[in-house]
Formats: structure tokens, sequence, C-alpha cells
């Protein structure tokens, strides 16, 4: 398996390109619009076709790549199975597994930072956690019908119960941390350790968080695709 | 082992922590001074001991954050031989071998960014490359005794020859990749792919670029271990 890390400094935002190296199946995952040439050029210096681009959620601090690298590439767009995203091209469900190549992609909804999101675990190894989970952090609960009780649940009965080796992959840092583990975000994530389902829900609900600057543009843009930035 | 790639947003760049996960010795890689509190935590949340701090080479747009981290946790300073560092610990010299627990840490003298640099190969399979080679691209020659044809003949013909599946950490990116190989590199770095020596010393004396914005600053912070900033 080839395992990719790309960053957008502007937005903080991790991209994850996974590819089978014997096939050349690949799959990008949350692609960042302003990265699509960035994120093209890679594909085709490694010699590798663009099965799928997948998304963890609606973005609401940047726009999707997948409306343009749709139109580079063919791919599919696949989304969370009850976003609000009608120009997909097929959704998943929860415990619903991809194939790429001979990878294995899983999906585990973990609502709660929006009302439709999945983190997705690759191989049983890599876990793409989006805005789940980040590393020693989590996703806001205050607007796209978010929910902190639903995203303490969804973290500590579906995350936190995977082995403590599972690599954690965030959707977004903002201090310099690339990956953690499982085992890790258990003992150290000061968002969930310790803390009680009610104790979380109080801490989310007073974080008092400006909006972030690219809200108003960005959830109607990935609503379509990313299709918006396109005709611009 | 454990590793971990740490980037500092303002300069664009990357730490390494390495860390033998039995015996719980640790080792930083090129720490920057602002991320000393970050990087110092991980250290304590991971029940890591800094054996020593390492240094690729005297670096002009950050300062380094091994004098702090001496202060701190009493690990060695270790420096390039030939770097003008006189408050190291300790030099490392070409082909030499560091131990951190288990764990085996080989000096590849990579000159020509400076005219005292080092690359580190961890395990035999993690090359840290420093300000020598960046994926699709390398550091710059033309300060601090650079040198484009010495440049040229140490990643050639001491990266460029290493197993293609080795695994390339650069001491910086500016868009947002993490990690390379050297197959990739050796196929794909519009620096050195398909150039000759001649052409490649053409063009790196034609890159015209600015001079870093910290270079008057960090240049002899750096000499002073970065030191130089804890007095103010």
């Amino acid at each position: 398996m080839l395992f990719r890390q790309l960053f957008d400094q502007e937005t903080s935002t991790y991209t994850y390109l996974i590819a089978d190296t014997v096939t050349q199946d690949a799959a990008l995952v949350d692609p960042v619009l302003e990265q699509v040439e960035r994120d093209n050029r890679l594909l085709h210096e490694l010699n590798l076709t663009l099965n799928f681009c997948l998304e963890t959620h609606v973005h609401a601090d940047h726009i999707t790549g997948t409306g343009q690298l749709r139109e580079l590439t063919h791919c599919k767009g696949i989304v969370p199975l009850n976003a609000q995203i009608t120009c997909a091209n097929q959704t998943v469900s929860h415990n619903q597994v991809l194939s790429l190549g001979n990878i294995n992609i899983r999906a585990i909804e973990t609502n709660g930072h929006t009302d439709s999101h999945m983190s997705y675990l690759i191989n049983g190894t890599h876990l793409l956690t989006g805005d789940a989970l980040f590393i020693r952090g989590c996703g806001r609960t205050d607007f796209q019908q978010g929910n902190a009780g639903i995203l303490y649940d969804r973290v500590t009965q579906r995350l936190f119960t995977l082995p403590d080796e599972t690599l954690v992959y965030p959707g977004h840092d903002y201090r310099g941390h690339t990956v953690s583990t499982i085992g890790e975000e258990k003992c150290l994530n000061p968002r969930f350790t310790g803390r009680t389902r009610d104790q979380f829900i109080t801490l989310m609900g007073n974080l008092n968080l400006p909006n972030p600057k690219k809200m108003m543009e960005a959830v109607p843009a990935n609503e379509g695709c990313g299709q918006v930035a396109l005709t611009s």
C-alpha cells in the first residue's frame, strides 16, 4: 500500500492519497480545491488511476477538490450516507467496505461534528478520523447539526475501541502534529480523557469559537461537490 | 520504533522525533525554537527520555530548539563535524553510527547546501535529508559556503544509490508533501533528474532567491545552539 499524507497550509487540512501499488488503483480522501493541481500531478507522477474521491463530511472550512478531480480524471465522488451532496456518484454507509485494488476501506459512522460524518479505516491499521477526532482534540459541534453527545458516543464507542496501535490520521492539525494512535488519544486527549459524556457536552458548549472564515462559501460549494468554484 | 514527523508552519520546517519504544530513548532531529514547548510536552506524554538533539546543519531560516531542550531535559546536542557550533556536546562524522536504544542512526555527509551537512539514515529505512534533498527539490547553494557541484555529487552518489524504497523525509516542504522515496526522487526531482553536474550548477546559480527572512538572526543563533534567543 502507498499511503501519503498531504497538507494544505492555508486551512491546515490533511488530504490522504491511498493506492494499491500492484494494481495502481488510487483514492483521495478529503481533497482540497486549491491543491487539485498538486494532487493530480502526484497521481500522474506515480502512474496511479484515481478511482474515487472520498469525503469524511461536508466541510465548512475548505472547498473540496472532488468536483475538479472528477472532471480531470473521471473518478467517482463518494460521500457519507445522508450528507446533503446530491451530485455525488455514490454514498457509503456505516460498516460498508470499499475496495481499492487489494486495499479495503471500512467506513465508520462518526457523526457529531456534523450530522453525516464517516471515519475510514484503511486495511485495519490507518484510521482517517476527519473532524471527529483530532490529535489531542476534536472537531467542534456547534454548527451543521453538530451534536456533542453523539460525538462523544461515536468517538468513545467506535474509535477508542479499536486496537491501541491503530494509527490516527486526522482531517486537520493546527500545531504541526501529523499522526497519533488510538492508545495515545484514549489516554492523552484533553477533550475526552477522564471526562464523562455530560462533562464533554458542557465543554463543547462553552468553546465560543468564531465561525470558520470560509464557512458561508464552503458549505454550499461542498454540497455541490465543489462545482460552485469551478464555474467562477 | 516510534517515528513522528512534526511541522513548524511559519518556516515550513520538519522536526523528527525518533524513539525506541522498548527502552524509551528518544532523539529529536532539527527541533525549532518556537516549538520547544510542543516537542517537550510530547516527550513527556509518551514517557520518553530525550538522549540527544541532532542537527542536519546550521540553519539559516529558523533557530534551533536544541539550546532550550538541553536546559529542559539535559539531552546532548550533536552536530555535524566541521559545523561552526562550538557549544555542541558532540560532533558526528560521515558514516558514523549513533545508537538510540536499539535504533541505529547513520550519518551521511551531504554537503553543498552548506559546508557541513549530514543526512541521517534511521534503521536503514527512513532517510532524513535535511536541506540536501527536498521532495522534488533541494536546498539552495548560494550562501553559507554552499557549493552546487558538491551537492550534486553528494545527492547523486550518496543518496540516490540507496535502495529505491528508502523513505525520504526532508527538512522542509513548502507544498504540503510529507514523504517521498529515493526511487521517486531519482526519477521525478526536477533539480536532478536528467541533468548533468554542469547543468545543475548552472540551474542553481540562476535561482536568484531572496535571503531567508530570519537569516541574519538565525545563523549566529544556531552557531550558539540557539542560546542567543534564550537570553532575550
